[in-house]
């Protein structure tokens, strides 16, 4: 017992240690940025049979968990998916867990991590997840509005460029019968058109008919939606109770594959940078 | 393809946006702890059944958890954990992913979570997982030993506070027949030997034999295990191959659930702190 | 020599210590704000005989260092001072010695405070500096032009009150014979309109004809002046060379007294915020 | 009056603007060093006549300078300079202004910076300071004493090695008749035995021989120093008073210019390091 009392009082005396923890506020009014990636995916995707050059149910997992993620967590507008990475944005006024950056990052990696394993098994149906896999996470404060679709735009971006890319070297591999390091050596420099001119030439692929989700990735963003629901009331003059229709309008998350380089996106959604 | 060609050339218009990311290297030197918690594992905890005041099976399922983060990431020399947050340190001299915080974070929630998931069923047989679980997490630096000691004592001070306060008050809720708030009153400002007394005089429990695992939580360190292993070699006597036993060491994570405050544990362990 | 040698080749062994040095880089596209506020002033002037509520003599010598400070530094694009602060605002795209905040601080604080000594007998004629005062500093991000606006409307709005308080209170204290704690309590909890009212019934005062300098403090800004200057030059007609009448532009840092939290200033000055 | 109503309930909503600063509190139980340089001094030395290759008014100006700061800010134990930068230790449990970054560089910079311009008279009797001299600061924490010793032997090694390549620089130009870029052509690549037989061999230097001030750098450092004062008293058998001889100790700032790189310093001067 004596031993426990010391115990009692001693955590009082290691309670110092609490004010080594450094505080890491976001700038306010700033959006924030989180953006997590895959920790060695290419091995991963190799070891779970990942489909090339993209595996369509890796690509609706990913979504799922950003769905999640979204749902789960709070004050988040907008979220861009691509190969094996996702990026979450906070908006600017946020002050979610008093806008500490190590409560943004590891709130979205844990819950994104958990639930690629939750889920996994609802995508990929006929392969089993043969270990726990690992996301890193990062966070990026942009200032302006101009600035965070600049960011979204890198990020589209880059999915092009790598889907262009991968799509293109596959062709070679899969129906070119090339090996990976011949296909390689012919994309070595090449310009977009001189893909295209492969594609369309060499396998009559019409890289602009290959599915969006593909050439645009995922971007989720909130929609407020109507729903009609039947609900059973109870009136005067229905005292046992009634069935009524009741309209009522929802937010609910929806996944687009469209572009977010152009100011179309923007002024057909101009609710997710007019925060406030 | 023009819009195309554009994509690309955007690119590096918009890749200005990576500037700005903030460098967050921990200060070299300084042992790295990252602590996790599950977020809201109250409500979790009730929703999955587990046990009061301690559920053996959460409590392995987190060290399960440890134990993988400790294997697939560099450099953690020891973790310690209770109930349901786990602290992980990385050596002094790391410098895994340049010592950047959101890199040790983001890879430790995200390991820790995926496997929460992964190894669940094997430890709660009965009891499925209802939803993807969060936890989220911090980084904290501590520039000396006794400032790394003492921040493991106010882990362990704190375990044993809040296991020697849950037992008593389960005792006097499911033994006792109290409501819970009755509890809360009646342990309202008692010290430890009040608790120990009402334990022993009212439901005959001397704490002192309750599991170990309940009251110090669990530590979890590397040790150089010597081996016995059969290996088939060939030799000029035995073209064909024949059968050694083979002795070597290698390093291998072991659970204890010993005391961390007094000067024992670390005089027995001295190379943990013995980094260079 | 030998010992020589050794040291030489010692540095190399010893530089590992500037990887301690931490990244304190700005986040882009904020305005960088430094304010500044001198050390212990209210015993300093005290001891160097300030005139109070206001000594002209100290704010002109605040307005001559701002003025040094800016045309030594880059990038500065307004200052404000009142009382014994003063801030500088750097451009948002500013990447004057990479944005360090270190570097920013540092500059503009040791840059003020010789001017303050070097300047000193030019303002103050008839009164020794006593010793070589201090000034503390800070640096603050605003990613808004609002944000800044408000910055500068917060610090005016100070001086405003401040101010006011202070002409009241020696007012009481000079002409009205109260001692200081007797003139602190009679205005304790006043209101501006009832302050107004003493120091207009009792002393005669309207209080919106005091000095601008003192109720709205100080505005530095470029200003583009043009200048028609004497140029000696020589042409084919003028060999020996002849008097010419040049005009030119240039910017010159320019001190008002004016409001900056109504939009006038911002209208007049649009400059200021529209850098790029 | 409506109008200053406003103003100061307009305070209230500026004041937002303070959540925007960020803590920049220094890590608990490291050494803190702050290290400023001249800027520009290279430039700053040539317009006020200094001597080369050391100009001894300049370096007791900066140490005057340097010991203004050590009495006038709190907690330094030791400071170190050479050319035209010095560095200030704050001690490790040093808690003056809550650790923050900003308040220990810009106190020590703008103190040394008023200081230098203050005192400059005394020393360079027959020059006068042409413009208010700028330096620029930094912050580094060190966890170790290690660290730290080896964060002054690197600037110490640096002492020695700009001192002996600038004395023998000189040495060539100033006597050998070599103009700058030939003394550096033949010094380029040379070794410390080198440049020492070129000092002996051509100019009759014994390099060792030269003053300790510029080969090893100045050290201040609190020494307790006994002192005998006349005090007078009054005793009941001397009610008119009587002088008495009163020994006292106390803290003094003493400069030696000796090397901290070996051990001796520290094992005589072992309380700075003692700090607790």
């Amino acid at each position: 017992v004596r031993a426990q009392s010391r115990k009692t009082m001693a955590k009082s005396k290691f309670e110092y240690v609490r004010n080594f923890e450094a505080d890491d506020t976001c700038l306010q009014n700033c959006w924030v940025v989180v953006r997590l990636d895959g920790r060695n995916f290419h091995k991963f995707a190799d070891q779970h049979g990942f489909k090339k050059p993209n595996d369509e149910r890796a690509l609706q997992l990913m979504s799922k968990c950003a769905l999640t993620v979204m749902e789960e967590l709070n004050d988040i507008v907008i979220a861009y998916g691509q190969s094996d990475e996702y990026s979450f944005v906070f908006k600017r006024k946020s002050n979610w867990f008093k806008r500490r950056a190590s409560k943004f990052i590891s709130h979205v990696v844990s819950q994104f991590s958990s639930s690629f394993v939750f889920y996994w098994q609802d995508y990929f149906k006929d392969q089993a997840l043969l270990f726990p896999p690992g996301f890193d996470g990062r966070v990026v404060l942009y200032p302006s509005n101009q600035n965070l679709r600049d960011y979204l735009s890198w990020r589209q971006a880059d999915c092009h460029i790598n889907n262009l890319y991968n799509t293109t070297f596959w062709a070679l591999v899969q129906q070119g019968g090339l090996s990976n390091s011949e296909a390689e050596e012919k994309l070595k420099g090449t310009l977009a058109g001189e893909k295209n001119d492969i594609l369309f030439l060499e396998f009559n692929i019409n890289y602009n008919n290959e599915p969006e989700i593909y050439r645009k990735g995922t971007v989720l963003i909130w929609h407020k939606i109507e729903e009609t629901i039947d609900k059973r009331i109870t009136t005067p003059d229905a005292p046992e109770g009634k069935n009524v229709v009741v309209k009522r309008t929802r937010n609910k998350l929806l996944p687009f594959h469209m572009d977010v380089i152009g100011d179309k996106f923007w002024e057909e959604h101009s609710q997710i940078l007019a925060d406030s």
